[in-house]
């Protein structure tokens, strides 16, 4: 079912009122730190850069997953909700791009990157990367902390209010397990069985992102509107599969992506070391040497373009590629299935659908 | 008024129901990160330990100002404040410890160093270190969430609920602001006037240390318990400078303090590079040559034990450290004179003074 200008504006009035309610709160949190020392509002302003663009995804799921429970349109507390996931998400960016060594974010520089630039800029002493990181291990706290405390001013404390915040809990939990699932696979990945790589690999995926990207702003937002067992049942059944193909995308893009529209530099997530489901794909199927190389070359800070090309060529020889795209094929074919199931107003499920074929067919 | 045995006993008691909920939940959070990854559980291993051990000012600061606020002994709520509290205290000093690059905490490995030693223990690839500090960032964003989520378990939807979120919040904000503007006076500081150094390190303290040490907790307590404000406002005259006393006596404890009890290397904050209240007013106090020494040494990763003595013998002589022993008096006076006029239970008074008396006094 396409969807209505009538729903397209539903959507944008609810993406403004988040752009809005962030703009305020971040400006209420200027008073705050311009009495501690105009000299921290640069913490804020890092926040405001990373909350001001993206694609909303989580705050969309998050309305829709409200709407098709019954919440009302022109409501505050749903807007507080997707204010509290954006910020949640930029906190989480803030200390993955410490974490990944990720020097450019939406093709800018990332926090720690703009924090040493000041530093450097400033001449000031001691060392500027140093300086880059902490600041923005610091910002990434707060803006963590403002995330919650947006949450909480939801204030519900009705059975429905308590089941939002378990899953709010649960999220945190996952994400941060699962990234550190991650950088664990980083390091020990080449030392566990290449048979379990692709396992272990979904298994990240699932918790660092899949579930935190669709499944829980969905069950969030159902959650917050009253949802019963049964309803958020459903959005688990259609979001999870399809915050899997979402991830799985995010990995093809961070190897062939084009730079210009991911805002990332080309195979960033190979210097990065990533051992993605598709990496692990790539172990499985490609010839011994080439697999040995890939394994060898993964996570050096230092890798070239000449040998990020090479990488490439082997995950589309082996087949790795092609695996991949059958996978997201599958996860996608999954969720929708689960979306035709799913019982709740057509403007919902037609929104959901948007959503859902955006997420796994974008280019950035 | 000298403590009784009863009120020994009560506080006892509120430290042990602090402890045992702390193990509660981080059990329950056994289960949810077994479910993960058996892999993440040393996350938690790293959050239990940290919280283990301590001094439980923050707590017990806000239990006192529960019980001054009529707040009765044997109340979950307050129970909970206190673990919120360790636990936040707990993620502060796991992401510190990062920043300061300290590799020691409380005798034992920092967390990010217990991380760089599991990575060398299993000889896994690429960098100890950068893993060490990676795994140390998602730990404390988890024990940050964790102290978070019991907070808003306490559940109150009052207006004294309401004033105690509002403090929690705040305490937040001031401590991650306070300590971005101790790391920029580490760099900046040299760039920036010497007559205003004393001033600086005066505005670090109060954010980053003095309010979040004795003043929040305290007006936490007293909020859940449903203070007024004319009350709280005498928690704040009475903990404020508290706090700066006790911050105070830790600057000073971090150059000279004996590091079997402190559970710190000798003169740690020299080598971080602290420039505290007694860098300035040594810098201000010392000739230009031995002036120019302290602020070119400081904060230089190899710093030897000659020079440290060096930079000690100057804050001797320079009549800086009696100064900063005076100006510990003078806001121990200032605490213990607002004390006195505060309307609160006799138990609670003399508690308050004991909980003072040690936090100015203490040796570690």
């Amino acid at each position: 079912m396409p969807q209505t200008d009538n729903v397209l504006t539903e959507q944008e009035l609810f993406i403004a009122g988040v752009a809005r309610e962030l703009a305020v709160f971040l400006d209420s949190k200027r008073d705050v730190l311009t009495a501690i020392s105009p000299d921290t509002l640069v913490l804020l302003d890092s926040v405001r850069t990373l909350v001001t663009g993206g694609k909303r995804l989580r705050a969309l799921m998050c309305y829709w997953g409200w709407r098709g429970a019954g919440g009302k349109a022109d409501s505050s507390e749903i807007v507080s909700a997707g204010v509290a996931l954006e910020l949640f998400q930029a906190a989480a960016l803030i200390h993955d791009d410490i974490i990944d060594g990720s020097d450019i974010r939406r093709g800018g520089p990332s926090v720690h990157r703009r924090f040493s630039l000041l530093h450097t800029t400033n001449r000031w002493s001691l060392d500027a990367e140093r300086f880059g990181h902490a600041a923005a291990i610091l910002t990434g706290d707060l803006c963590l902390s403002f995330s919650e405390e947006v949450l909480a001013s939801i204030g519900r404390p009705t059975a429905a209010g308590t089941r939002a915040r378990k899953v709010f809990d649960l999220m945190r939990t996952e994400v941060m397990a699962g990234q550190y699932l991650d950088i664990l696979e980083e390091v020990s990945g080449p030392a566990r069985p290449v048979e379990t790589a692709v396992q272990r690999a979904q298994d990240i995926i699932r918790y660092k992102s899949a579930k935190y990207s669709t499944e829980h702003p969905l069950v969030l937002g159902g959650a917050l509107a009253g949802a019963d067992e049964e309803l958020l049942a459903g959005y688990s059944a259609f979001a999870l599969p399809l915050g899997e193909a979402f991830q799985l995308r995010d990995d093809l893009l961070g190897v062939f992506g084009d730079p210009a529209t991911t805002g990332k530099p080309a195979g960033d997530d190979l210097r990065e070391g990533k051992r993605t489901v598709l990496v692990g794909l790539t172990l499985a199927a490609a010839g011994e040497r080439e697999a040995r190389f890939v394994d060898e070359r993964l996570g050096c800070q230092e890798l070239g373009d000449a040998e990020i090309e090479r990488i490439r060529a082997i995950i589309v020889e082996s087949g790795a590629l092609a695996e991949a795209e059958t996978l997201i094929e599958a996860y996608s074919a999954k969720s929708f299935a689960a979306l035709d199931s799913l019982d709740v107003p057509d403007e919902a499920a037609a929104s959901l659908r948007a959503l859902a074929t955006a997420a796994v067919r974008r280019k950035s």
